[in-house]
């Protein structure tokens, strides 16, 4: 049953566990470091489909179909899917998941919705409103590009600030009991606006929205970086990361130690040609229904705090003079 | 503490209190037959910002403001808002409600996004995970026709099935105990798609995915529409509410003597030129959050179902050729 811990956190006392998940990536994600862990790599990152946004419909039913069974369930079995995307409408999330026939409860957080749609699905598992949960989210590089910047044939040059949105979706199934990776709290994130208006530079914008809520959580629960293995933003990238760990640092946080983001280890930064890191979605989904989990499974991580972060803006609003707000929500991911 | 019944409904065992709540709309919406229930009317429907899309955002935060006041708190004690619109990225939600600093977890379920955000609040607060939540939405009609028809300018000619998206929002604030309407059941909605690919008719696309929701709410609690006042949908409008009637009847379901449409609602169609009716995430959080709490409240109704709903497509999906699903999630509101 969910005990509220402080003023924003949510404490799980069931302990839900991730019964089973899924990540699936386009090329140049499998090309990356991580490319052996991913469950599968379409070379071909239309998958068949005639649109962009279509591919990515087709990537998030491949994650969340993928995940259902690896956690030895069939759809029909699932009583809530919570899912999201960048594009307009959701419309990924919700053509994607349709055929499904699951009660879809759609979530929008911007690069946070993978974090937001697990934190959903533990606290509807965790009361017993639901016995099993879905959570799903993806993004497209091609399908962003065009909605967000410009169209692909453009070959628009970008700046050494801007993020790659990757072209790739993570489903996680929450249940309570059986074996793998349980879900122990998560920490709601607010509206953070300093400003920022450069839309290449979606790290600065979004770092003190993490730095907020990696506060509110420790001060909720009273603990301190220390007490966890890893500090994992996704995805601030190069700039923002740099940005989070002096944040950090004003507020008397110590995490240089103990941090990563997803944005950084999704490629590799050096031969990839992804400027400042990975962003969209999809990329903390894939980084973490992958390795993280892969890595709290065998014992190498115990106690992970999982920051998704989302810069909330669209064109619109940014054609019309609107600063770039962030937020980022946090769950903790733990091998107990 | 929610309650599992059936395949998916919840039971919200300590019955939350909506201990507050507010509509605010624009001048067309003050000068229809529920005008005078409503908290503010906005002659100017700019409310005084430079672009449609900033107003809806102004909108949804009056809203919220007011509610929040109404029920007695300020910003800083409501744990969690559960906030959506039509607009891009969800842009109407958060900027508009940026000040306030409360956590924010995005819907987005198109028109059905009050009852949804109503469920979600529901759950957090009588599961302990939040003491009180706040659930809100708005729509704006130039927001709305300029992102998903024509710039107004254009002085497009409407056909008869097309409906008329609400200047409106409309906030409940969710908590335990104390004086108000309660919550007690929701059910949450499939993606249903029938094959309407006609966007001058979304309450033809919506009517399918309302009819399921009932159907699937009625067995999975093994009730039938006789024990309920009223059962409202929102919004379907004239040829959504004739589908929707046909659909249940199909089903072997009698509704048609205690059915009505928030869309069928908020205007005189008759004298004001709207069409098959209103429409938009507004619309329905306008008419609940004014004439139907206060009719529980006032003892004319006790017990009405209120099945919000929506069309889950965007330009850019109609412009690919697919079709439009419907989907509908159901909240219980109770005078006990």
């Amino acid at each position: 049953m969910p005990e509220r811990k402080g003023q924003h956190t949510v404490l799980f006392s069931s302990r839900p566990t991730i019964l089973g998940a899924a990540a699936v990536v386009g090329k140049k994600e499998g090309e990356g470091p991580l490319g052996p862990q991913f469950d599968r790599v379409f070379e071909d990152t239309t998958l068949g489909a005639k649109t962009w946004e279509q591919a990515e419909s087709a990537l998030q039913r491949e994650a969340a179909t993928l995940a259902i069974q690896k956690a030895g369930f069939v759809p029909s079995q699932i009583h809530f899917l919570f899912a999201g995307d960048l594009l307009n409408q959701c419309i990924a999330s919700t053509f994607g998941l349709r055929e499904l026939g699951i009660p879809l409860f759609g979530q929008f957080g911007a690069c946070s919705t993978m974090a937001q749609t697990m934190a959903m699905a533990a606290v509807f598992v965790d009361s017993g409103a639901a016995d099993v949960c879905c959570a799903v989210t993806s993004s497209h590089f091609c399908a962003a590009e065009r909605q967000f910047r410009f169209p692909l044939e453009y070959g628009s040059q970008r700046t050494p600030t801007s993020q790659w949105t990757a072209t790739a979706a993570g489903a996680a199934v929450v249940g309570i009991g059986g074996k793998g990776v349980r879900l122990r709290a998560a920490c709601g994130g607010r509206v953070v606006d300093m400003g920022v208006t450069d839309v290449n530079n979606m790290g600065a914008a979004m770092a003190p929205a993490a730095a907020d809520t990696l506060a509110r959580f420790l001060t909720d629960t009273r603990t301190v970086p220390a007490e966890y293995d890893l500090i994992l933003t996704g995805d601030l990238s190069a700039a923002g990361a740099e940005l989070f760990c002096e944040l950090t640092q004003q507020r008397g946080l110590r995490v240089q130690d103990r941090y990563n983001d997803c944005g950084l280890m999704l490629y590799d930064r050096r031969t990839q040609d992804v400027h400042a890191g990975g962003s969209g979605c999809g990329c903390s989904a894939a980084v973490v229904c992958s390795h993280i989990l892969r890595e709290i499974g065998a014992g190498r991580l115990h106690r992970v705090l999982f920051i998704g972060t989302g810069a909330l803006m669209s064109p619109t609003s940014c054609q019309q003079g609107e600063s770039i707000p962030g937020i980022a929500h946090l769950v903790l991911l733990s091998d107990d």
